[in-house]
C-alpha cells in the first residue's frame, strides 16, 4: 500500500484534530495549579486527580508542550502563561542545592525523591529552551543552555553521578546519547546553540558503532563500553519502542540535513530491525521488552503494551515513509495507528490509557502518574500534524478544520 | 467444608511428595556450582542455564533450604554439603568492605550491585543459623547472631543506611517488622537466641499499632510513622500476599505460644482483610497489588499473579485452618491451593512458573532469577508438610511414602 496526498492530508487533519480537540483539552486547563504553579497532572481516566505530587519530568515536559504549542500551532497566551507556570516551578522548587534536580516533589515543592540520573534535567532544557522561544525570555534561555552543558557533563565526566551497579561489568545503555540527541536538536532548532551540531553527530556514532547491531539485526538498550553484548539477562534485554524513537531522531536529523541518505538508511534500518522483534504477530501492538536470544526477559510484565512505545513507531513509521516513499513504512503505519488508536484511546474521556495487557485489554485506567502525562502522545500528534504539513503543504489543524469558533482554551 | 483427619493426611503426603520429588529435584543436586561454590538458580522452564550470575537474597535462601532440610526432613550429607558451599559463598564473597551486603555478584563472586536495604543480610541469618544447628559449626551460629544484630541496628539506627527518599514525607513499610520477626522466629527456633522473644513482641505491636486498620479492614503494606495513612499513590498501594505472609508469621507465633488467642484474632484478621482485597473473584488467584480505595494502583503490572504469594497464602489459610478450625479457612485454602497448583506448577519439568496473566496465563517462564529461586515455593511446601505431620501425628514424607530407594540426590 501507499499513501496519497489525500491520504497524508488526512492523517495530518487526524493528528491535528486529536491533539488540540481530544488530548490538549483532557490536560489543560484544568491541571494548571493556581495556587503553587505547575500541574496537577496524575489523573485518573475521567480526569479525577489521584494524587497532587508533582513528577519532575512531567513538569517540565509540560511546559515544553504549552510553549511548543504557542511557538508552532497558535500563539495564544493562555498557552504562554501555561508554559511560565510550569518553568516558574521547576526553577523555584526542583532543584536540590548542589544543582541537581529531584524526581518527585510534593504540590508544594517539596522534595520527595532524587534519582541517580540527569532526565529530569534534560526535559528542563527542552521546556526552557521552548519557552524562551516562545517569550523571548534570556534568562530561560541561557538556563536552557547552561543545563544542557550539566547535562552532558553529567554523561561524560566520570564520577559526577553517584553510579548505581558496581564497576566489576561495565555498561552503558542507548537511553543516554538517544535523550541527549533529543535535547540537542530541540535546543538548536528552538532558540540555536553552537555545541549541538557536533554533539549530535557524536551520538549518532555512538549508536551506529555500538548499538546496532547488523550481523543479528538488532538495536541493543545497553552494551559494555566496547559495543559489545554482554550476555547475562539485563544485557539480552531489547525495548523495542525505545530503540524505534532512537531511529526517529535519527530519521529527524536525516531531515534536518536534506535527506542525508546515511542517516536514512541508519534509522530506517534501526526501524526494521526493532519492527521484526517489537511487533507482537499474534494480538497486534509493540511489546514492551524482549530478550535479545528469545530468553526469557527478567521483567514479568515483559509481554505489556504501552503507550508511549506506540506513540514513537506512529512517528517514526510515518517519517520513514515520507524520507523513502517504501510502501512497507505506509503499511506498517497503518498498522500500528490501527492499533493503538482502537486500543489506547479513550473514546468517552479523551487521551489514552497507558497500560494494556498483551491482549489488549485496559490493565490500568491512570492517564496520568509519575511517568506518564502530557508528553509522548501529544508530541506524536503535533510531530506527524506538523510533518503531513510540511509534506503536503496542507496547514495545520486550525486552517483546515472549520473549528467554528471553539477555542482551545487553556 | 471442613478437612476430615485424612484429608489432613493427604495434604501432608502431597506437600511431602512435591517438595522432595518435583521442587527440589528441580534446582539439586544441578545448581551447585562444582568451582566456585553456591548456586547457579537463574534457570528457564527446563533448567537451561540463562545466566550464571548469583542473587545473593537467593543464594541464602537456598542455604537456609538445604540445610532446613538436612535439619527436619532427613540428615543426608549432600544436603549438609550443599548448604556449606552456599555457606562459604556468602561468607567469602557477598561481604562489602563496609560489613554490609551485595545484591547481585557475578558467578565468581564479583559484586554488580548494593541496595540501600538489609534484605540480604536477613537471608544469610537465617542461612547461617539453620547451618549451625545442622552442623554444630559455632562461627555459623557467630556469625548468624552478628548479623541478625545488625540487621536490628540498620532498621532502628537512623542514618546508618542511606535514605532512598527525601525526609518530606516519612514513611515505613511493613516489610521491615515482618521480616525481621520472622527472622528472629528462626532464629530462636534454630539455635536460639535471647533476644529474639522481645524483639518478636515488639515487631507484633508495631503492626498491630500502626499498620492494621479495623476501620477499613485493611493491613497497610507503607504508612506514615505514626501509622496513619499517607493518601498519595504509593501509600495506597496494598500487597495482599505480602500482608497474609505477615499474617501466617503472627500465626506461627501464637501456635508457638501455645495457641495464643489474641495473636490468632490478629492473624486471621489479616488473613480476613486482605484475602477479601485480594482474591480475584473473576478469574481467581492473588491480585498482586490493590489501591485502598480501589483507585489506580501506579505499577501497571499491578493485576498479575506471582507464585509467592500464593506459597503465602497456601500456608496462611492451612495454618488459620488448624487454629481455629473455621470452615471458612478450609475452603479458602482449597481455592488457593487448586488454582495454584492448576496454574504455577510446571507439570512437565516440576517447580513452578513465576509470573502469570491476569486470565491465569504463563507471562514468562524463567524458574529462577535475580528474585525467584528455591524459596517460597518449597518452603510453602515444607511448612504445610510440617504443620500436617504435628496435627495429624502422621510423619513426613519419607514416612508415608514408599519411595523404593528412590534417593534425593543432591
Amino acid at each position: 500500500m501507499s499513501y496519497t496526498k489525500n491520504d497524508l492530508e488526512k492523517l495530518g487533519a487526524f493528528y491535528s484534530q486529536q491533539l488540540l480537540e481530544d488530548t490538549v483539552p483532557f490536560w489543560f486547563p484544568r491541571s494548571l495549579d493556581p495556587e503553587h504553579g505547575g500541574y496537577l497532572l496524575m489523573r485518573d481516566h475521567d480526569g479525577t486527580l489521584l494524587d497532587d505530587d508533582k513528577a519532575v519530568w512531567i513538569q517540565g515536559r509540560a511546559a515544553w508542550l504549552l510553549a511548543t504549542l504557542y511557538n508552532t500551532v497558535e500563539p495564544g497566551k493562555e498557552w504562554l502563561e501555561g508554559a511560565k507556570s510550569g518553568i516558574d516551578f521547576l526553577n523555584k522548587y526542583c532543584f536540590d542545592t548542589d544543582g541537581r534536580m529531584f524526581f518527585h516533589v510534593t504540590r508544594l515543592g517539596e522534595p520527595i525523591r532524587k534519582r541517580r540520573y540527569f532526565f529530569s534535567e534534560t526535559f528542563a532544557v527542552i521546556a526552557n529552551a521552548a519557552y524562551a522561544k516562545a517569550s523571548g525570555d534570556q534568562a530561560a534561555a541561557e538556563k536552557a543552555r547552561e543545563l544542557f552543558g550539566k547535562c552532558i557533563d553529567y554523561a561524560t565526566v566520570p564520577g559526577l553521578l553517584e553510579p548505581k551497579f558496581a564497576s566489576t561489568r561495565p555498561a552503558k545503555g542507548i537511553g543516554v546519547p538517544m535523550i541527549l540527541m533529543n535535547t540537542a536538536q530541540q535546543l538548536r532548532e528552538t532558540i540555536g546553540d553552537p555545541r549541538c551540531d557536533g554533539l549530535i553527530e557524536q551520538f549518532i556514532r555512538e549508536i551506529e558503532t555500538d548499538f546496532v547491531k547488523d550481523d543479528i539485526q538488532c538495536v541493543m538498550e545497553q552494551v559494555a563500553p566496547d559495543g559489545s553484548i554482554i550476555d547475562h539477562i539485563d544485557g539480552r534485554t531489547l525495548n523495542p519502542g525505545h530503540a524505534i524513537e532512537g531511529a526517529w531522531f535519527i530519521l529527524h536529523e536525516a531531515k534536518y540535513r536534506n535527506n542525508d541518505p546515511h542517516l536514512i538508511e541508519l534509522g530506517c534500518k534501526m526501524l526494521d530491525y526493532m519492527w521484526e522483534r517489537g511487533w507482537d504477530k499474534e494480538f497486534g501492538g509493540i511489546f514492551y521488552f524482549r530478550d535479545v536470544y528469545d530468553r526469557p526477559v527478567q521483567e514479568y510484565w515483559q509481554d505489556m503494551k504501552f503507550w508511549w512505545p506506540h506513540n514513537e513507531v506512529i512517528i517514526a513509521t510515518l517519517l520513514a515513509y515520507t524520507l523513502t516513499g517504501n510502501e512497507k513504512y505506509a503499511k506498517w503505519h497503518q498498522m500500528v495507528h490501527d492499533y493503538a488508536y482502537d486500543h489506547f484511546h479513550d473514546k468517552k474521556n479523551g487521551e489514552w490509557f497507558g497500560y494494556l495487557h498483551r491482549d489488549g485489554s485496559v490493565a490500568q485506567t491512570a492517564k496520568g502518574n509519575l511517568f506518564k502525562g502530557p508528553f509522548h502522545l501529544p508530541r506524536q500528534e503535533w510531530y506527524c500534524a506538523q510533518l503531513m504539513k510540511e509534506v503536503t503543504g496542507t496547514g495545520f489543524a486550525r486552517d483546515i478544520f472549520e473549528i467554528e469558533n471553539k477555542s482551545i482554551e487553556i
